[in-house]
């Protein structure tokens, strides 16, 4: 499990130069890739790097690692962002969120000149939907939501933080995971998704990344480019 | 001014049955629909009336007057809701967040079996975006969508809290008010704010009340029913 993140996140340093604003992904396999480019910045072989995060999470592992992290505002463009997702196709486009960031993820994504998702290939799926689909959703009235989908059959479950409370995110909002099983249809859901009144954002990435870097159990890679 | 606000507020009020579930819209109309509801509660002409309120604000006034407050997720479904509107066309489409509490308003709005607006007879328009159309936004990444909204021509502002701090919503969000002008296509605005990434809801309020009770400069009366 892990040697295949590993060599999928560490690969995605070498699309990073000298003097790139890089944006930096949250997960598992985003953190290889944060430690090997903190590897490469302390050796001199990079230099002149700033980040910008996609979680307060990262933040602190990147500045603990020594990497620069400036605030999104404060840059014109990301260069290159770095993720991860928990799902995605071959034809560039999957589902994150598992860690709760998506939102953030999503924002530092539209603002990516180029956007690299680092998985393992127990990741690369023919049909999303069986990983849980994350809908950020406000606090407010969230309970009504949960109940619509509840009737509307998407097997919502509330994304919990230890026992007894419910998990909030960067942004102060609930996640509400609908267990859907198969998503045939990902424009279709993520339009009725998009226009629900209370839902911030989903896990839906349609036709986001231009790189995927497959890492395999024996420690192959693949490289998917548009 | 006022005199139109107040006729239609309290006139709101005779839409109000004893048992009913309330929604306690926002903003100077609704305060005078609220100042009634809470004026024939006492009087003994109503009883067993809750409110569901779609602000802070609104929920520490309606307290001040004696009205038992609870939150949404506390009801199955709103009964009637009371609200204004800064903009109104005939045809029961407009534009909400002066006071900056669309987006609750609107949640409130989605799960009420009647929504009356009450509104001076000075917002009822021919055509929406004289008033600036306001934008609730992720607070993160904000300044990009400003930046996009300016390059689209969309005349953005942040809305401001007192001088120097932007106003933040009950929810945690900013919110950008976008000096349109006109808005000839409001179902196209509407969908194009909707897939933006960041946008959290917009003052769209399009086919949303039933019933709209235009108070007018004379004191007299006008109702838009459906």
């Amino acid at each position: 499990m892990s040697l295949m993140k590993e060599v999928a996140g560490r690969k995605a340093v070498d699309y990073i130069e000298s003097g790139m604003v890089v944006g930096l992904g949250t997960g598992s396999t985003a953190y290889y890739f944060i430690d090997e480019l903190a590897n490469r910045i302390h050796a001199g072989e990079l230099t002149h790097i700033v980040g910008v995060s996609t979680s307060n999470e990262t933040t602190q592992i990147a500045r603990e690692k020594g990497i620069q992290v400036i605030s999104l505002d404060q840059v014109n463009q990301i260069d290159v962002l770095v993720d991860g997702a928990d799902e995605t196709l071959r034809t560039f486009s999957g589902i994150k969120g598992g860690g709760g960031a998506l939102l953030y993820e999503k924002i530092v994504a539209q603002n990516s000149r180029k956007v690299i998702w680092v998985v393992g290939e127990d990741k690369v799926v023919d049909e999303l939907g069986a990983f849980p689909l994350p809908v950020e959703v406000v606090q407010f009235g969230s309970w009504k939501l949960f109940r619509y989908f509840e009737q509307a059959g998407m097997m919502p479950s509330f994304r919990k933080s230890g026992v007894d409370s419910l998990f909030i995110t960067d942004a102060g909002n609930y996640i509400i995971d609908l267990h859907l099983g198969s998503i045939p249809q990902p424009n279709q859901t993520a339009f009725e998704l998009n226009n629900m009144v209370g839902v911030v954002d989903h896990g839906l990435f349609l036709n986001y990344p231009d790189v995927i870097i497959v890492g395999k159990e024996d420690g192959e890679l693949e490289i998917i480019e548009r």
